[in-house]
């Protein structure tokens, strides 16, 4: 059963500002590691997909070919990246994350686990209840969905 | 009270997934209209803050000043923005979004929504109604921490 449409549009802007919220808090922990967001988010797809090409980050990122070798080029002068030849095909250029990586990333996700353990310390018990229960379910639906779209238009 | 680390790591991760998923199909919608995640937030950044200078809008989005002046370029090319010299300070520019910027927002925002709906109608009514309630709680506690972090170290 489709929801009604004012609770369609109050769930849509509750995640949008909440998404914005944790990106904005995200940004301020990201300066410290002197990354910015396009490049934790290409961290964060090469720690799930390591040894993909450029080719093919570049398609997942969505952006400009110059945008992503730049954006690379910073990361492995950072240490997190590795540019590889494919010994296959010379052509090809696969990417490899660094020890570093993880560790950046570990840290960055232990800061946002600090600031929500205090957003959730000052909401009541029951709350954190709903949450809990709700967002697991609310994302497998999400998931399923998005597969099916993707296979449907890709 | 502070939550269990377990339900923190728990909530952290759905919320971190569900925000994924958003830009993930957000990504998608874009590609319509011809514009890259970045362009997107700096979009959404110019609807709510008209008139903002380049060098603002570099600090908001945490981007090397150059990427932020490609960005823009393509975004007075797209006719989303216009460049505009503060006549009282002729070194400064300032940013104004044009009509279309607000008709591609509305049209990526409610392309989110059908998808949206789709997934809660997926849910049973008792899951859409603890994500009503608890979502709200949860974007206004976060709101409210997030400031008093960017008062004590802004």
């Amino acid at each position: 059963m489709i929801p009604d449409r004012a609770t369609v549009e109050k769930i849509e802007y509750q995640l949008r500002k909440i998404a914005f919220l944790l990106r904005r808090q995200g940004r301020r922990i990201l300066t410290r590691f002197d990354l910015t967001p396009p490049q934790f988010d290409a961290l964060q797809f090469l720690i799930y997909h390591d040894g993909l090409t450029m080719g093919e980050l570049t398609q997942r990122l969505y952006l400009a070919s110059s945008t992503v070798t730049d954006l690379i080029q910073r990361m492995e002068k950072g240490e997190l990246v590795k540019r590889v030849r494919d010994p296959r095909d010379r052509r090809v250029v696969r990417l490899y994350v660094q020890p570093r990586a993880h560790e950046v990333l570990e840290a960055v996700l232990e800061e946002r686990r600090r600031f929500l353990a205090r957003v959730l310390g000052e909401l009541s018990p029951e709350v954190v209840g709903m949450l809990e229960a709700s967002l697991e379910k609310l994302h497998d639906q999400m998931g399923a969905a998005l597969e099916k779209e993707e296979e449907r238009q890709p």
